[in-house]
């Protein structure tokens, strides 16, 4: 497939000296992936593949389809760009929430919705523990994600999710085009390990902090949120009521918190 | 609503040198708004509010439920957080596309999809003109778009799209927390004042480009889209597809150009 004498896989770029060059392009793969509970189809999403099943799993859980490892019979690649999940004799696919969402999006944690009450009916705030973090620690966070990141990854700007303990070590770091899917992941690959609620861990997201995106959190029983951008108003609204710290624009040596401060030690610096 | 002593309004910043200090927050406001066409509900999509009636009419665009605006006899706001549409008489809902799609969101422009071959049916190839765009006048793009942002919007990554002649005239720009809600405004726009095909045309965004922002330009007939940051392997090949110059990494000296660099004048600079 040529055009232009330029192949499919090369591109022009022009350098900061001003010369150009013809190279291989390297891009990120986006396809959409169908996610099916039994026979049904119940969402299409662009993500980049890789990790579909943990994609799946997180996406059920965020949108309150299942709740618990034993939920899910089985999570299993059903073809190209599909995952088919089997939940358990006796556990029901809750079609409330299906038609409440109509068809869903992993970037569209809300369709069908028109506010935020729907949420805090799904997802009881996040359990009260004593967890917290040091200054020092919060502010190694990024570094540590971005050097989970590939090269290409952290060029590219694909977006990164970590999960990580108070004392700063990674456990689950995942990336995709799309910032939710990132998250979806990550918290998916630890439902599947029977890890929730992850309610002595932090999550950090490459880019903006959404309503969606502490919506997954909370999901997860995730106590700290913390975003390298801006949250969205509904995020700190969200995050608040949810008992969550939110951390913002979390580029070192600075930071902003937005709720619950009690869980950053703010005098260890 | 206090909590810890930090009231709605405020949060903790840790500055450059270590010292904290208390300041109004300043939030990207985010907020669902329903789509109605009608008396039906079509779709719930997060946006920053304002503009509501041209995001609208950019996502039915998009979703390929309105093509010109002779289609559209109103589109009005129908109370907080509702925009409602009515359509021509004669003029049919085309009840294919939302059963298709589902619930949309303007994230999520491929909810029910499973592959790219229903957006090419829906989208013929954009016409060919003879649009060109020289290296200087690409370049001075990014920042005519940024100095249409406010302080706020620019310093918080609130997302831009621009509509430029091809001499660098910025026509329309739109912001919003979704990038593809601030492209549905700005073609939204120019929908609402007759302007379609935009087909002596560019469109800049101000983050990446995906499928779905590419799949947007199409339904407007933009020949050449730019974007600051990476385009995805299925934006580069819709746009391949669809007779679109796609332009990535615009960040001045440099860029790439991905598909159809006949229409860049590359011995310009």
């Amino acid at each position: 497939m040529k055009e232009n004498g330029i192949g499919l896989r090369r591109i022009i770029r022009r350098k900061r000296d001003g010369d150009l060059e013809y190279l291989p392009d390297e891009l990120t793969i986006e396809e959409p992936l169908e996610i099916r509970v039994g026979r049904r189809s119940i969402a299409t999403t662009m993500r980049t593949p890789g990790h579909d099943e943990e994609l799946t799993t997180g996406f059920l859980l965020s949108e309150g389809i299942v709740r618990a490892r034993d939920q899910i019979a089985s999570v299993s690649v059903g073809g190209e760009n599909r995952v088919v999940v089997d939940l358990r004799d006796g556990v029901k696919l809750r079609l409330n929430s299906i038609k409440r969402f109509g068809t869903i999006s992993s970037s569209c944690g809300l369709c069908g919705k028109t506010n935020i009450d729907a949420i805090r009916q799904n997802f009881p705030a996040v359990r009260s523990t004593d967890i917290r973090i040091d200054i020092k620690t919060l502010l190694s966070l990024p570094e540590t994600l971005r050097n989970a990141q590939s090269d290409f990854a952290r060029t590219g700007g694909i977006h990164a999710a970590g999960i990580f303990t108070a004392d700063g070590k990674l456990k689950i770091a995942r990336e995709d085009i799309g910032r939710h899917n990132a998250v979806d992941k990550a918290v998916g690959r630890a439902l599947l390990d029977a890890l929730l609620p992850l309610d002595r861990h932090l999550l950090l997201v490459s880019g903006r902090a959404s309503f969606e995106i502490i919506q997954k959190a909370v999901a997860a029983g995730i106590p700290i949120v913390a975003a390298v951008s801006a949250p969205s108003s509904l995020a700190v609204e969200l995050a608040r009521e949810s008992n969550q710290t939110l951390i913002g624009f979390l580029r070192p040596p600075s930071f902003n918190i937005y709720t619950h401060v009690e869980r950053v030690i703010l005098d260890s610096a």
